[in-house]
């Protein structure tokens, strides 16, 4: 293995160097049929396999019902703040949406062109530090969904406890599936880009409760209808095959580190040690509320803009890498999704105590 | 290098073994960084230069002006079926077609859903045995556009001679884009997905007049709006960042194989090399009529469908892979895209002579 860095980056971000291992072999002979995996017909036994296989290891560590489809798309969580709307909602129906952060609100933005849209929260007068609890808002009767971003990367919160209201739910779990247990029964949707805990770029979860695929109006376009693809197995046409193939080899590696509840108890820990030592010194301030901490990127400040700029170089050149927050609100952020090993936390953490140390 | 077959699938399709090497090197450790491919963030100064030098090498080979963007999308050439009639004829003009094959088809009966269509010639009768020419159709003055696609992979047609009729074309060149040289002056807008001649699957390479992407309708979703990408440079939201990668190790191959003129003769000489080989039987039939027929895929027929069977399964075992022909028409199907090498077409001549000798 040549030295890794450890890699901090919000996404496309590390992914387990097994995977890496079996992706470098596989894409110059792929199971020794003298093929590589980019160059095999997406009509093949061979991808047959891997995209079943990939499914139903997907269903098996989120524990999917049945009368959910489990896509793989294209087109990124952006094609899907279009998609969802347009096969829930047109042309009349009306979504509710939580407005958490970045990803939230150009989702709504989004729905805004194509349905009724209520916005029955917004943490943006405070920066997005929090995500609401259930007494904080309402969601209009006649809404068909309460849609909400279960993680907010650029602004480091989370949602520890799922809403409960509305009549189903639908979520962007782009930056933390696959990282905790839960339900999915209250789901009417579910999309996530893979290139957090998923994968590389390139392809989009959507697990969708089966009935729902059949309210998109009949003039949608093909591309975009759920069904469509839904009828098809995600292979109406040619797939996004080795973002595919990579997903399914990160849902194998995390099968074998013990699956959900395990790879859960490593992100707590993980992100314990981070918020530990935020919360020991005056020198860094995390900057979601604490009951709204995100276990997946850990946002902080330093006291000036100028200190984080040479936290960010210094920590690179120790090969800490990818630590600048989003430009939107500046300061620090780690993102240590599941792929992240508890190792480069720790280094980042001594880190730390060495940047206050010269320089608090 | 590992035994390799020789790959005749349709797309995704045989990649230059050179490429295939550098791929698996950069999934493990990208330009010594200590993190994959894969692994980069779309962000950073490494993945910029990528797609930056993929446009850059695509301008230089296909002579791209300055007043054409190049995009690079997702969502395969179905996704174009939609847009192309969204971005360019929305709210109601009218776009021309040439239905020349299945994928026409299916262009046509997307933009019906969309816009105004007329359908100006089709060869569906002669089970789509080859392209006009210009004297056998008429396209209306009030179309915008006349869309053809350039090489029809199922029926291995190819047009040779581009149309000279409509305001502009329109062309889904996903199967023969970079094989030859041609003006794009003429062209609006070019579009082809990556998985037969430029790469795996999972980009679309998108070629548009500037001045055009400003037609779209303002209440278009964001993601399907060519103006949100041509502003961002195909960054707006997290790319394919492998694929495009991919494309990008393809296009510097092809560059030192000597260009597109360079690849051009190659795939004349390979194409000649079979039309030869069923020219000189009775026993093997081709599908296109002579002056249709396609450089890049090459369709034929046996005497009987039992016979053909037997010569799918029997190439199968000799290392020659993938000819079993579309299931909308059967027979066989040679792909010979510009990374499949010179031998290989040679090696099934070989074949296909021992085959007849064996059962004509």
């Amino acid at each position: 293995m040549p030295e890794r860095i450890y890699n901090f980056s919000p996404g496309p971000a590390t992914l387990p160097y097994e995977v890496l291992q079996e992706a470098s072999r596989d894409v110059l002979n792929f199971r020794d049929k003298g093929i590589g995996i980019l160059e095999i017909s997406h009509r093949s036994k061979e991808f047959s396999e891997v995209i079943q296989e990939a499914e139903a290891d997907l269903r098996e560590l989120m524990d999917i019902p049945d009368d959910y489809y489990v896509l793989f798309l294209q087109g990124g969580a952006s094609t899907q703040f279009a998609m969802v709307p347009m096969n829930l909602l047109m042309p009349d129906k009306k979504g509710a949406y939580l407005n958490t952060g970045t990803w939230a609100k150009k989702a709504i933005k989004e729905a805004k062109t194509i349905a009724k849209v209520q916005v029955a929260y917004s943490s943006e007068d405070s920066s997005f530090d929090h995500v609401p609890t259930d007494d904080q808002y309402d969601v209009d009767e006649d809404a068909e969904y309460l849609y909400f971003v279960s993680n907010n990367t650029i602004y480091g919160t989370q949602f520890h406890k799922f809403p409960e209201k509305g009549k189903m739910l639908v979520s962007d779990m782009s930056s933390d599936i696959l990282s905790r247990r839960f339900d999915i029964r209250p789901f009417g949707l579910i999309f996530a880009g893979a290139q957090k805990n998923m994968g590389p770029a390139g392809v989009t979860v959507v697990i969708v409760r089966k009935d729902l695929v059949n309210r998109a109006p009949e003039n949608l376009s093909t591309m975009f209808k759920y069904k469509t693809h839904a009828e098809k197995g995600s292979m109406f046409n040619t797939p996004p095959c080795f973002s595919i193939y990579c997903v399914g080899r990160v849902l194998k590696w995390l099968k074998a580190k013990g699956g959900v509840d395990a790879i859960e108890k490593i992100n707590r820990e993980k992100a314990k040690i981070l918020y530990d030592a935020i919360d020991n010194s005056d020198f860094y301030k995390g900057h979601a509320r604490p009951d709204s901490r995100s276990f997946m990127n850990v946002t902080f400040n330093l006291p000036t803009p100028e200190l984080e700029k040479k936290f960010v170089e210094e920590a690179e050149k120790e090969g800490l890498s990818g630590l600048k927050g989003h430009r939107s609100i500046g300061g620090i952020r780690a993102s240590i999704y599941n792929a992240f090993p508890v190792k480069g936390v720790e280094e980042l953490v001594e880190f730390m105590k060495e940047f206050e140390r010269k320089n608090g």
